[in-house]
């Protein structure tokens, strides 16, 4: 594409090492070289190339964005984020599609071939295994939507999800709910367990109320839209908290399609607070998760690793708020304050 | 990251080129060269680096993946099967987001600093200006979603826009409606155009049918529901064709605010059939593009520029279809048989 790194150093009379230092930002080079290599530069056109520069600096800026869920319309909120904040720091995000990987070895392997400078996973689902392999292939890795541990070299950016069930707990006992059921995302990510977790133990100080749990097996509207209709069949509870917002629509759908008002016969509240959670056709109670103060924390943690790759920072947790729409019955005057 | 080409070339005591050259396929190495190199890697653990190897053959593999719009959720599905299809093909998509671009000459140098091999623009409101200016860089292009014209290097796949709007006249019209209207994306966007002046011409042929037309600043949920309260307020068509299924259901929720039904007050006819479209919460009747196969046919096309950029290869324009769910009045028997 265009001029390159070898036709200015023939230009310039000087060796392609020459023109690649006097681009690389801090490297050695001397005044009269410089100035060789700026003229022919100028005379030819030729702009840096951030790949060819990156074998001197060992840096090419390319950072893989991670995901795993392309159905779940969250994360086209998420990307617009990490792809602008990451473009505005002069990084490039190379999408990374795992929706089908089980593995982390393809992974690791088609971004040790990319030279990434530093990984980014989005997503909340992915196996742990996954953010520690990036790691311990040797880049920076960042997990945004992840759950903290101390454990690995991984800097985490998320939400206290526990937090979250126990939020959910006290809202749903708060408006008087006598019978409350977790329909919850897929039962192995640590999303699902922190969630059910903190709803469990929310609910721990109402032995009136009982509780029941079930779970989709994605995070996508098909999956809590099938699991909704199984419940109904069962005999629904009279509220749910559902594992994201996704899955509240999909079981909003479900309820409609059996004749089932919300929040007349069911209440339910959702966790995400993407875009579609305030349509108006939609009006999903749930919680929010602050996703620009993440994105915006990830990124932030990235470049300080990229900056010192061997320290980590610190783990970032962000509270969470819940966002009264329209599909939980009001407060009761005689309801439980929440605890 | 990990083992270096250098690394490699000091371990098996030959030339760095000679290390490239090796893990180049194609390239000159003799035998006994070879041998040395495939030692020292196998001992060093080395993986060939695809953007080193890249200053040898010329190819980064990477591929400027290119769009401005992440408010329409049906980018999360576009940007699904290309990575994807990219990524089946051993190609990498760089994602670009332009949504608050205006000129063209930024994107161009920050796609030449990556030396991607190719540039996809998935976008139908990019101005044409950015894939020419592509184009004029020196890579091959395809432009997604776009309008086809003989005019310029660049490879479009897509739909025939004019002609969707004839098929969305022929179906208010064979609906009986007397006041149809147009609610349209940006007034610039060639999509836009399109579909208007085939709507326009597909009731040229039913002189008593009304036709009003307006447009919406953006494929966004909001900008359609803000133009929908505007109509309403100035008072509503019996049906409209909204540029797109985003723009439709942002409408529908205007007209629910309203107190309006749908379809017993208003029809709603959208465009796309992304997923979200088909929710049961949703139910959009809708003129469905066939997103898996445009999005294959420009990975095609791309591949097909990568082995032979002088040769641009036909535009390919697939065929839509209506897709009917719940948001049009049902045919009515005297209605005419559309034409």
């Amino acid at each position: 594409m265009a001029v390159t790194l070898k036709e200015v150093a023939a230009r310039a009379g000087v060796s392609r090492s020459a023109v690649s230092r006097t681009f690389t930002p801090g490297a050695s080079v001397s005044a009269k070289m410089r100035r060789k290599v700026e003229i022919a530069a100028q005379e030819l056109g030729y702009q840096p190339n951030a790949l060819a520069s990156s074998l001197t600096t060992g840096r090419t800026k390319l950072i893989g964005l991670v995901s795993n869920n392309f159905h779940n319309p969250v994360f086209l909120e998420i990307f617009d984020r990490f792809t602008r904040g990451l473009q505005d720091k002069g990084l490039r995000p190379l999408l990374v599609n795992l929706s089908d990987e089980t593995e982390p070895e393809n992974s690791v392997r088609m971004l040790r071939q990319y030279s990434v400078d530093g990984v980014v996973v989005a997503s909340s689902t992915l196996p742990p295994g996954f953010a520690r392999a990036f790691g311990a292939a040797g880049v920076p890795v960042v997990h945004a939507f992840g759950r903290v541990s101390g454990a690995s070299g991984v800097a985490v950016v998320g939400i206290d999800n526990v937090e979250c069930g126990r939020m959910a707990a006290r809202t749903l006992a708060a408006r008087g709910y006598g019978r409350v059921g977790f329909l919850g995302g897929p039962e192995t990510a640590t999303s699902t367990q922190d969630r059910f977790a903190g709803f469990r133990a929310g609910l721990a100080g109402f032995p009136e109320i009982a509780v029941s749990h079930s779970f989709a097996g994605d995070y996508t509207f098909e999956a809590g839209r099938r699991e909704m209709l199984r419940l109904v069949e069962a005999g629904p509870a009279e509220a749910y908290f559902c594992g994201d917002d996704v899955l509240s629509i999909g079981a909003m759908s479900a309820l409609a399609d059996r004749g089932l008002a919300v929040p007349g016969d069911v209440g339910i509240i959702g966790l995400n607070d993407m875009e579609i959670a305030g349509w108006d056709n939609i009006r999903l109670t749930t919680i929010r998760q602050p996703i620009g103060e993440i994105v915006a924390g990830a990124i932030e943690a990235m470049v300080t690793m990229l900056a010192a790759p061997e320290a980590v920072p610190a783990s970032r947790v962000f509270a969470c708020e819940v966002v009264e729409r329209a599909t939980l019955r009001p407060l009761t005057v005689a309801g439980a304050p929440g605890r």
